[in-house]
């Protein structure tokens, strides 16, 4: 955790440290919301342990006959592209308009964006929708935001260092009145104005298929306990997230991503608070 | 294990022991049945596994053009309700009545009853097709019993204890002549008038996504091997599951749900006739 | 790794080694392929979690809509026949004709072929585009060549030894002029001519859910760094699943499938040249 001086952050000052992330984390054990994924796949296994782990209750729903029930009785909702059939495009689009209604916070994952026009324009068409936050690598952002064409991806891995996608994510999250977290060895987050660094994880994470679809679930989990306050909740589900990977590489007995994935779900269900306070490296930027 | 002597309970006082447990289990291992599931996306890959692990081969076809095939093919069935796509219910329905009219045995898992009208009218439905055993959670129980509404659900994961739901489990039993197995701390299982308390697990099974859909499988499995007798089947099959979590967690690292997933699938595998004969605790209750 | 002296094996001889093994390894590692999957729900995690591993790039898109778009920025294309609706098999169909069209390799794995009439109707269909490469068990090598009816196969798993299907592998290679792997204690590759023989691997992993599945996906990408050459290429990467088997199962605390598991994605990002070069073991048979 760093202090900062940003003419935006202020708040943020306040808020954002190792320890208001310790407390924010508790208070989603606490209230253990249901969180709604319409979510890839490939995902849905690890996504679902994440949030299990990590003290959320998951609800993996994506019938166009249901998900508007689902979302009614949830407390977030999460949307990722991954998988594109049509039924599941216009599930997502359902979803996120109840959510919106309702005034329930979801997060957009815009998975693969830039790699198939149909994945760019269905990507584009939830962001239309009104997410919270949107959270990409630097790839998909640099896509979403238009700052890049299809060139820069590479099917769903990041081919751009996160740093490359902060101009794109600050107008991104400004055009759309969102808060937009770029994914990679520094996370970035920002709501247009204010800038945060965390410097949480693992580069052994991208070897893990799904961890960042997860991370993106537990946002939508950190969302429902700070009302109005996106871009603090956003960034510490980051770091949190990071530092369970960060402490299951220590507990893990081989640097494997096997061993990687066993040792992240056992440290977001056992990771105490000195942990996190003497872990956490949230940096308000500017 | 303990004796008992309710009015029903003759024929399981010769029948439920710990050592009838491991008997049962040698018989599904060495006949190794076929179960065909049609189950939802997050659960597929620890279904399979979990059956593969405890001696079964696992067939996961869901399609509308093959599921009597595979019906025909296989040992028992196993419906999933966890994805409600309106293709998948009438695979579900097709192939549960083939299996009634080809004698095999089915389970009904009515993941989410309660949680959305859809939800529990497709569960209803499914009901209807006479199951040989339905397995679920106390909220999931009570509300495909009627005896509550939607009211009692969160999401998928219980809210109600599971002694709770036994009297509507008894009641849900004797009206669709079916065994009715309720999850919880303490397992119950009733054919309507015996009563079979099952004291084995962990409580961190909860925290691992789908371990009550595989048990279900499992569940599945044992009915193969037990022709007409149900109740010791699915009794059997609940305290082999919870016996290999809890030897799983005494072999697992880190008492997380990460490690205790391994140790789990591990523990099916290895497991020997002492750990059951010593560690089975079936009661008939009444 | 042996020597040998078939006719047909002269350009093998000086090939397929556990030498050349390990540089072909490197080159996968070091070219990083996108192998674009259209494969069985159950397998998508395992499947993409041992691309990843092993230094590759996994793309699991099926929508009818953007699998032409992923063949065309994707290195090769692996089809399952797990999952058979009939929008996927029409997806699979298409992206097969496109990987033809654009010169890139193909690998079809037939699922259960065998099994139900409409799976071997469609695996045939399949056939019928042209793959690189089929991988199978016994079983379903032996249906798909027609060598056997429905009866030699039960569910996905093989009932007969691969070394019962080389001479229906043989027969498939050279109809179809393909190369067909057959799957078994000891796996057979043939391209109708030469037959080469791996001696690598466990039978443990008959145990782990779609680990078949994913080997098929890892010799797609081994086809990438290897034009031309779908025999060795497809030989060094059943070597190299089935070392990190090996390895895994001596790295792992128990030998159960679920420690097996986590220990094979481990070995296959860890693994150095020293295990390869003395473990690989291919013998060019004839």
């Amino acid at each position: 955790m760093a202090a900062a001086s940003g003419p935006q952050g202020d708040q943020l000052q306040l808020e954002a440290t190792s320890e208001s992330c310790w407390q924010l984390w508790q208070a989603v054990r606490a209230k253990r919301p249901l969180v709604h994924c319409i979510t890839n796949f490939v995902s849905m296994d690890i996504m679902a342990n994440v949030l299990l782990a990590a003290g959320c209750s998951p609800a993996m729903a994506h019938s166009l006959d249901e998900v508007e029930s689902f979302v009614t009785i949830s407390s977030a909702l999460l949307v990722n592209m991954g998988t594109l059939s049509s039924d599941w495009v216009a599930a997502k689009k359902l979803a996120a308009k109840k959510a919106v209604e309702l005034g329930k916070p979801w997060v957009l994952d815009p998975v693969g964006c830039g790699a198939t026009p149909v994945r760019t324009a269905s990507c584009l068409d939830l962001l239309a929708c009104r997410p919270t936050v949107v959270r990409g690598n630097a790839s998909e952002v640099l896509a979403l935001a238009g700052a890049a064409g299809s060139s820069g991806v590479k099917g769903v891995d990041s081919t751009a260092a996160s740093g490359d996608a902060v101009e794109a994510a600050k107008s991104l999250a400004s055009k759309h009145g969102c808060v937009v977290a770029v994914s990679g060895e520094v996370d970035y987050v920002t709501d247009g104005q204010a800038l945060v660094a965390v410097r949480n994880g693992s580069p052994l994470l991208t070897l893990i298929t799904a961890a960042g679809c997860s991370l993106t679930a537990l946002i939508a989990a950190f969302l429902v306990v700070a009302p109005g306050q996106p871009l603090m909740a956003t960034s510490h589900a980051l770091a949190v997230f990071g530092l369970a990977a960060e402490e299951g590489l220590q507990l893990a007995p081989r640097p494997g991503p096997g061993s990687l994935r066993v040792a992240l779900l056992d440290c977001l269900h056992l990771m105490e608070r000195a942990a996190v306070v003497e872990g956490a490296r949230i940096e308000v930027v500017s």
